[in-house]
């Protein structure tokens, strides 16, 4: 099942300074090849379910690794059978439809 | 990894009523023993990370194969390493906490 | 406009125990008179949308001034034309389709 | 109160392309002058509260004006009281740790 997807991590217990943790995750995405697209609330991704999952549970686990004793992950998750849509597709239709 | 999670499934694209959906995603969660607390913005569970995600995959394709040709879903996940928590501990020490 | 809506805050810079931050918030929905039902990921209210978010920035605001210096909140919120839905409404309707 | 938001709206019973929706609700987010940044699964913005919220209101009721009986909106907020944070800032911060 191809998949579109979001993730935003939260470390708790760390101060306020979040950049880092979120920063490991990066490298983690790209190893999976899912085309992490950064922003201000999340990392979007795309692939399949396994490998999104897989590797968001890796990200997850970094940031525990990383000396957050909580962490609080929030993802969406998307995908249609009736045809094919990347993140770029999706990007692509909404500015096409406020031409 | 132990973990509390929060799933919420919208089917698009099979009209206004979505409750036959999400109740078909309650027997599934019930089978991998998450102890599933549904309310009325998503369904509340806890277990370990790999039997919580293979439910929610499992839950996300069923409502595909109910109809729906598009499903968007969103999780929230938490864990700690301090010490264990459940979705019961959770609530008692809030309520705990406004008295 | 009638809404049901989840509210879920995350106060950053406290150490891990965010309890008592969001026992600060109970109050706050009551006396708005939301409905407020309490979870194990947020808290799930009805209303206008107007007193659904005026009690939502008091609670982000409470937060704040409990001595967090940064706080992260996730808001779900639902609308439907067609005809009036309780959370509770919700809910009996995922019960009554599992039968 | 300054503020970093991220809204992603679902009209239901309109089918399966939504993306004339969301396209509806970047004029609006523009008018705010909240510096609109889409991305395939929202669109992030900024600025104070009262401001955020009273666009993501217009958003969420022109959806239903467009003719979607039923909408769904997600949305993520935070501020820091400790110094000023842009979603450009953000985005920088996270890119400035992975180097």
């Amino acid at each position: 099942m191809k998949v579109t997807a979001e993730i935003c991590v939260i470390p708790l217990g760390v101060g306020l300074s979040v950049s880092r943790y979120i920063a490991a995750c990066q490298p983690i995405l790209e190893a999976w090849h899912l085309k992490p697209q950064l922003h201000a609330y999340g990392t979007n991704v795309e692939g399949e379910w396994d490998d999104v999952f897989a590797a968001f549970k890796e990200c997850h686990q970094t940031i525990h690794d990383l000396g957050a004793p909580r962490v609080h992950t929030t993802i969406k998750v998307g995908s249609r059978t009736d045809r094919p849509q990347t993140n770029d597709d999706k990007i692509a239709a909404v500015r096409g439809s406020s031409e």
